[in-house]
């Protein structure tokens, strides 16, 4: 991942630099460092958070109008003062920083220290700064020719930014593979990896493309291709607001973005569902409607979070829709020669929509003429650029790592996707859509009083704390919410927490139950309710102390659960944009309890940039 | 789960019901109880194993030529004394043994209670036998009559036996969902849940079919369907060994069958692969050879181990064949009104062949019109009978309740099928092909090879058994046998161990590494290599422990991981039969140091005979 900054031009560039690269900390936080170009070039770097090395440079004289700055996430070699960016190269005339991966760093650096290259890290990048320094020696030329041709040499992804010792008013990038975007200014400029830290300066910006190089230099911007051919920047207007990347009160960015989902879901059907008109619309798919009409097949490829609301998605289309679903890792998919024809439509979801699993998935699926929908938050991100079509979730920056709002927001978008597929297909009555569509318009108000559970919810996270693992199980569309409400727990409180279809505890993972392993069960009233009641006495005769989640009015589940949650019931398609908000809401208070930093968790960064 | 055993003839029905029990100790172990008919209905009935039911029925007197016999694993009633079958009557007059749920019995027991019957135990089963005496009495009737009107009344499964101190010669059995074979001998009869209590005193026997009803009876067996028609018993001969179900100097069972795959896998190939013939074969395609041909689509339906099997189906028949597949949990198929045509082709895989998710997804997808094919180990099974075509692991019994050796026949045959079927359709050359077969010969002496490293395996087992957690991350083909290595340890050493696709840690899972977190990684040499290295060096800059299964001679990953197990090479594609080995006999070992009871893990049972 890692998050880059840099500026050139005629304010002090440090500040502006660190109050970036805090704006990128969702980005990495294990190191971070600047470089600043004042006739000489300075490299200041600490293990640790943006915190901790502004705490470092405080005394410095960190005097410059050019630099640049990193906050990293480590890929190779740990977290500590020498794997940190920037990295100098050998002679301490260049310095580079980085987001991405060398893959071929390890036959580059042999090569390099036959030459006499002396390396101080264990990193990919440090190889990167040395290679270009070699191709400048050897070739006699510019550092821009050296980094081109460096490019040439390097299997991998990247974002850099170069500076030199011998160029004091000169910042050069490239880019392929990581996001990077260019800032332009009155006589100044900005480079980072997202619009975050510009866009309280400028809001017109120039979205690098693969395989380019951005030289500024002299008041301009000038990009070329790795060929030399000179491009013509597309510059853009950035629509944002500064407000809309700030805490608001509350004590974590986490805690905003779950309350923030009856508004963010609300947006998310903004002008797709007309309640009224009885009328669903989606803009993305207009161009495609025969494409989806007759669609063999689905194949929806994401990572992570996005991942489950992909499982969600196949129960979704499968039942209203009709098309067979298949929901590939992102990462899984690349390698293994998927089946696709040009019959399929793949749908990638995404965030950040820089996931670099997810885009590489979607490169395959191109090659191979499938038709490709995006689902993405951040508007403009790579993925969003990459696909034939596709559908914003509209949910707003979403800042804590752990994903909340975004969740809610594909599987809202998705839920719409396949009514509206259901609907051009003649695959659901105009009885059952209308009555889906009364339904989903109540979702936000739902969501809102399954946030009045959180105090509730807080005494129960009190009482499990201390938990060492969690069990989470659900059957349909309450399955996936399951490994949903899993992932959050690992990924925020560090406890070892796993998800299950409920009847696959028999065939293996009830040998875990005893008496200290808490269950939490999702188990609102659907077609399965029966089968999950069956599944919770298997439990608890075996004394596993089970959370349950039910609907309201339950009265079956709370004499054999020790604590419940009852949510608003809703229709079974809609459930997981209630069932998973409880379970946001304990993970969230358990981290808290625990002390751990939920909107930072340990070795995790926001937007996973490296395959 | 739950075994059942029940005798009548001119012996001493206690000890042959008390071998049987112990036979069919794999499907259950929670508690145990018998009854006998002699003159009086006795039953004496214990929490624990059949050992425990010996020791305290010792001093009894236990002399009666009727009886029968229960072996539990609990579904309603944690397991003690009460709970344990068999049920008695209010009257104490009948009594019942029972394997499966019925899943009315809430409804059930207040009427019954209302009538004035008294339950002395928490079960569904003391239900049943209430019913039956309620009916009884209503009707003045015969309790054959009774027993066959409870089952118009009774929703769930059963195999049941019910004795009636006023019947004192007579049995009564009825079957729906739940296994149940009938062993007749010279003037004797044996009933239970498999074959194994039987074959040491007849091979002669009849398989009783759901809603059948058999009564043994004045030295005759007459079989009737629930609308009271009498049936035909098919009578079939019997192949199996005793030897076969006994240990072999092994200490455990599943030691023994982990060793047993050189030949277990050999077996599973022999007279399918001719290779110098060149020629593949497999009889239960050849009927449908066209359907596998034409397939649309593959849909591999399975529970637990088997589930993992079918995952690394996925990737051979996709790799091989080209024909998309969709992998599902049997019991979530089930139940979200799966798209399926007469097209499609639907696996079923399970050990035991009685798995009743699976089961119950057969008949689902027989409902569509799909065809069927079963992959079996059980000869006879419920499965094997129920599908189309199929073809047998010929794994030999298994008895561990921990899959091994099914789980690589189960891989060996799929891959069989998976060149079949890429040899029919073109997909595979011949060169590739006749590869592949060379290849497929020499794996039983790769696994003996791999076996060989038990030594070295049991010293890193010996490092990490107080462990509260693992991580077990692979790639590709190596994804599936991450997942199944971590089910292993969950399931015999309660161990919370958990699998992922290696680039999916990134996504979540990445925040549970700390310097205590033990990670097993497949990273054999194959074409997600790099990318695992990659993956590696994430986990390890986070101080992850890490054990990786490596290919023969990798120079790379050894300088990275704390321990390296080095597997014999082979072809990407047949990898997991090799790189589970060294994963089986880490949770093997494990589970002995921690003391756990590896033949009979906690909690569960071999063959998963409820939903």
């Amino acid at each position: 991942m890692c998050g880059i900054v840099a500026y050139l031009g005629h304010r002090e560039a440090c500040p502006i630099i660190l109050k970036g690269l805090h704006r990128l900390e969702y980005r990495g936080y294990d190191s971070a460092g600047v470089a600043l170009l004042n006739g000489d070039l300075t490299v200041y770097k600490k293990k640790g958070k943006v915190s901790d090395l502004e705490a470092f440079i405080a005394e410095k004289n960190t005097h410059a109008n050019v630099g640049m700055g990193h906050t990293r996430w480590a890929t190779h070699g740990e977290p500590n003062d020498e794997n940190a960016h920037p990295h100098y190269s050998t002679s301490e005339r260049i310095a580079i920083i980085h987001n991405g991966i060398i893959e071929n760093y390890a036959a580059l650096k042999t090569h390099l220290q036959q030459q006499g290259h002396v390396f101080h890290s264990d990193t990919d990048t440090e190889v990167f700064v040395n290679l270009i320094e070699e191709i400048q020696k050897q070739n006699h030329c510019s550092l821009e020719e050296a980094v081109r041709l460096a490019l040439h040499e390097v299997v991998g992804a990247y974002a850099i930014v170069v500076l030199s010792k011998d160029a004091p008013n000169q910042l050069i990038a490239a880019r392929k593979g990581s996001p990077m975007v260019i800032g332009i200014g009155e006589g100044e400029f900005f480079i980072a990896s997202d619009a975050t830290p510009i866009i309280e300066y400028t809001n017109e910006v120039v979205y690098v493309n693969d395989y380019e190089i951005a030289v500024i230099r002299d008041g301009q911007l000038e990009i070329r291709s790795r060929e030399d051919v000179s491009q013509t920047p597309y510059i853009q207007k950035l629509e944002m607001e500064l407000d809309s990347i700030e805490k608001g009160g509350y004590p974590h960015f986490m805690l905003k973005e779950i309350f923030e989902q009856p508004r963010s879901i609300l947006d998310s059907m903004r002008g797709r569902l007309e309640i009224e008109a009885s009328h669903l619309n989606m803009g993305g798919i207009r161009a495609y409607e025969q494409k989806f009409i007759n669609a063999q097949r689905i194949i929806i490829v994401a990572c992570g979070t996005s991942w489950h609301a992909g499982l969600v998605a196949e129960y979704l289309i499968e039942d209203l829709a009709r098309i067979p679903v298949e929901v590939e890792y992102a990462s899984e998919f690349r390698y293994r020669n998927p089946i696709i024809t040009e019959r399929d439509i793949v749908i990638a979801i995404s965030q950040s929509g820089e996931t670099a699993d997810t885009l590489a998935a979607i490169e395959l699926a191109k090659s191979k003429g499938a038709t490709i929908f995006g689902i993405c938050n951040v508007v403009g991100s790579s993925i969003a650029r990459a696909t034939d079509a596709g559908a914003y979730t509209h949910a707003g920056p979403e800042i804590g790592v752990a994903s909340t709002k975004a969740f809610t927001a594909q599987v809202t978008v998705l839920t719409l996707l396949a009514m509206i597929m259901g609907q051009k297909r003649g695959t659901i009555t105009d009885t059952k859509l209308r009555e889906l569509m009364v339904e989903l318009e109540t979702i936000p108000a739902k969501v809102t009083k399954a946030l009045e559970l959180d105090a509730q919810i807080l005494e129960i996270a009190e009482e499990f704390k201390d938990a060492t693992n969690f069990l989470y199980l659900g059957r349909g569309y309450n399955f996936p919410v399951a490994l949903e409400g899993a992932l959050k727990l690992k990924e925020i409180s560090y406890i070892h927490a796993e998800g299950y279809p409920a009847a696959e505890m028999k065939h293996g993972p009830i040998a875990l139950i005893d008496e200290n392993m808490p269950m939490v069960v999702i188990a609102t009233r659907d077609s399965s309710y029966e089968k999950v009641v069956s599944n919770i006495q298997e439990v608890k005769a075996r004394k596993g102390r089970i959370i349950a989640i039910v609907s309201e009015g339950d009265t079956v589940i709370p004499a054999m659960a020790e604590y419940v949650i009852e949510v608003p019931h809703t229709s079974e398609v809609l459930m997981p944009l209630v069932s998973v908000v409880p379970l946001q809401l304990l993970s969230y208070h358990i981290a808290v309890l625990r002390g751990c930093n939920v909107d930072q968790p340990r070795n995790l960064a926001k937007s996973v940039t490296v395959e």
